[in-house]
């Protein structure tokens, strides 16, 4: 799986924001950013669009990591408790996968075990291989 | 409604991100964000990773114009077209709006007219007054 | 389309809980429901799993008038008032449709015109021919 | 736990659908039903709008055992596989809960293991008790 963490650093958005992958296999993803200052809104904690994008860049790579490209078709994120230092964690896991379909579950915890937010995400499987 | 724009100027993940508001008034508001080379992904398409926090910005500051600290609950996204370059726009209206919870619907669309994405958020209205 | 409303008049799970569609065409349909002493909980006011099945009638009728068999894959709803007698309806319409996948918004309105709850739906396209 | 067991027992819609609940404690319920006749469509396999009220009921249920009125705010629901004979059951857990609000995930499972679908909701604790 080491190419596809290779291939996934390559991604802009998800290094802008210092989010990186941690590991990785089919059907499987963790993701994880280190809060820092730029991660906190004016009230000192972690502002919410962090949250989103880390549960994105780990559902990505995990419905990717079969080797076709798979889209986002939808997602949603339930949120549930704040943080304001440390590390954070995403982890997807595939629940269903068909021909053309898979849905994941994406737990989003803070390096203490608290479970900040939850997010389902359902991904459409191209018929197109990733190249590296 | 000129306060609300600046002090969301300040959010500093959405200028991060270009992202920018082009107005607001209470339960609505409308974002934008110019498409460029940050903005792709590998493929020259725009990252799926932006029009989330274009929406759920529109989103946040829609729901904060009544004066009171109000925090995301759950959102959901569906993704329907791509696009490579101009401007794109959120625009978040207030579905429904009791004491403590606020809905709304956002659509993402392309300065085309073309639909790129739908987005629905809840949030919480708490009694603390946002401060200027 | 009127053989679209005979052929979902064959719907048993609707018909048993009297939502029937007053009209269709492709990617768009409109379900109602009178409410009655069953649809009512121990409060007296219309339970919550009323609204759920109205709007994915709508949805899956709205889906399925281009004539192929459509699936439902992901649905989220969000609740905002009550009522307690009268008709509901629920107007569903197509946002974006590819070949594969079509997405549509349901609004769920009292004949007041009160809007009880907001569903969005993304469905599945297969080659198979929807049959009379 | 029993007298919540009683009380969802007059739950009419979920009666009527051929719903009841096997257990239940504070954050955790387990609904369950068995498939007849009515429960498949014109093609034989149990309709989609069985699984949504299953796994609604079994939320509802987790979240009104801590003797608060608890009201639904949103909730999202993926669809993963189909079946045509047997019992379906929907366990539903709390993810999260405050003051306020709590977050339920509810995986919908056939007797024989295999997953059906999965549903996430999010619902408003009022300061009302719940009365047998």
């Amino acid at each position: 799986m080491e190419k596809y963490i290779e291939h996934f650093k390559g991604d802009r958005f998800a290094t802008t924001n210092g989010i990186y992958i941690v590991e990785c296999e089919p059907g499987y993803a963790k993701a994880a950013v280190e809060i820092g200052p730029d991660h906190l809104n004016g009230a000192g904690v972690v502002h919410g669009g962090l949250l989103f994008p880390l549960a994105d860049f780990a559902f990505a790579v995990a419905v990717n990591t079969y080797g076709k490209v798979t889209l986002s078709v939808s997602t949603s994120m339930s949120y549930f408790d704040k943080s304001t230092e440390g590390i954070i964690y995403a982890e997807a896991r595939e629940l269903s996968r068909s021909n053309k379909l898979i849905h994941c579950d994406v737990l989003v915890k803070h390096e203490s075990g608290s479970l900040l937010a939850s997010f389902k995400g359902t991904a459409y499987i191209t018929s197109k291989d990733i190249t590296f």
